[in-house]
């Protein structure tokens, strides 16, 4: 056995423990708390297996999963940035990649590489599984949303064209759930969860 | 598109949210707070994809993947079980297969069919890949436990001989990871993180 090996694959482990740590801004459904990233990235991984089917393309369920249990792995550096946040947004992409260089480099390079590939490929890639992989990512946060009468949307005074907007490219990744998308957020504006305008 | 079936799954995707409501005796390492199942779940999914090679036997990464990530959906209705509770384990087996009856059949059948044999592979199944899972999700509570001073352990008065017992089977999935685990325990009575005896 290499030790020095298993190692750094614990080390590495023990840190994923902060991802749990980090806050989003969608709320859960039953008790109202700020979901974690660890928990979404969990929940977001299951609807890659339960709902596949409705990619634009066939897509390797497997490699989306995968996507989604990796892809907010360096918010335990680079934290969660709102999708509404602009500013936040500017600097995202460097903060998150020098997240990226620390956390897999935790891991031995072999691994690092792997995780490190997922991780581009996810923010940076163009396959039918990430723009499937993308699209799960922002239809959860609308049923969250929906879910818990705007709650998120109320918190920051979001107008149904800001998230439209922020939206609208579920539908490069599977325009069966953007359709389910856009039904939800007119819905919520019927309802009042969600400003006109 | 068939309604009925999208919305059956997305109904068992909002219900998935409680996952994250089920707390778990093992504490965080920097918070100290109770872990959820939801978020074990991500974790012990990521230690599949890092920790495979040392399975005993040459094991499906993703299938241990996907494994880890339905052991636990029984919670909802179940509740965790903690692994020194002889008398809640008692009825677990039953309580959670009516769980499981319920959850998986709130999918379409053939999914509600792959989710269930994916939970009754990891509850009753004997194969590499089982044995390897099963292991995983007894070496992280051990290294929440090391890495909190031993937080539930003390919670519970528990011996040393207790954990090495209910422990004991990760030997059985990987040899390697069992060796690290022993010491672990061994390292934990050494400095009074665990009871003797």
């Amino acid at each position: 056995m290499d030790n020095d090996r298993l190692t750094q694959q614990l080390a590495f482990i023990l840190e994923l423990d902060k991802l749990k740590e980090i806050l989003r801004q969608s709320r859960l459904i039953n008790s109202r708390r700020q979901e974690n990233s660890a928990e979404h990235s969990w929940h977001v991984a299951l609807m890659a297996m339960v709902l596949a089917e409705y990619a634009n393309e066939p897509v390797d369920a497997t490699h989306v999963m995968k996507l989604m249990l990796v892809h907010d792995i360096v918010e335990i550096d680079a934290d969660d940035t709102f999708l509404y946040d602009d500013t936040g947004r500017e600097d995202k992409l460097e903060r998150e990649q020098r997240a990226a260089d620390r956390l897999f480099g935790m891991l031995p390079d072999d691994q690092g590489a792997e995780f490190r590939q997922l991780w581009d490929e996810y923010e940076q890639g163009d396959s039918a599984e990430v723009r499937f992989a993308r699209a799960l990512d922002r239809v959860m946060p609308l049923m969250h949303n929906y879910y818990t009468q705007g709650t998120a949307w109320q918190a920051h005074n979001l107008r149904v064209s800001q998230v439209m907007d922020k939206n609208s490219h579920i539908e490069a990744g599977s325009e069966v759930l953007w359709e389910k998308a856009r039904s939800l957020i007119e819905d919520a504006v019927d309802k009042g969860y969600l400003n006109q305008g």
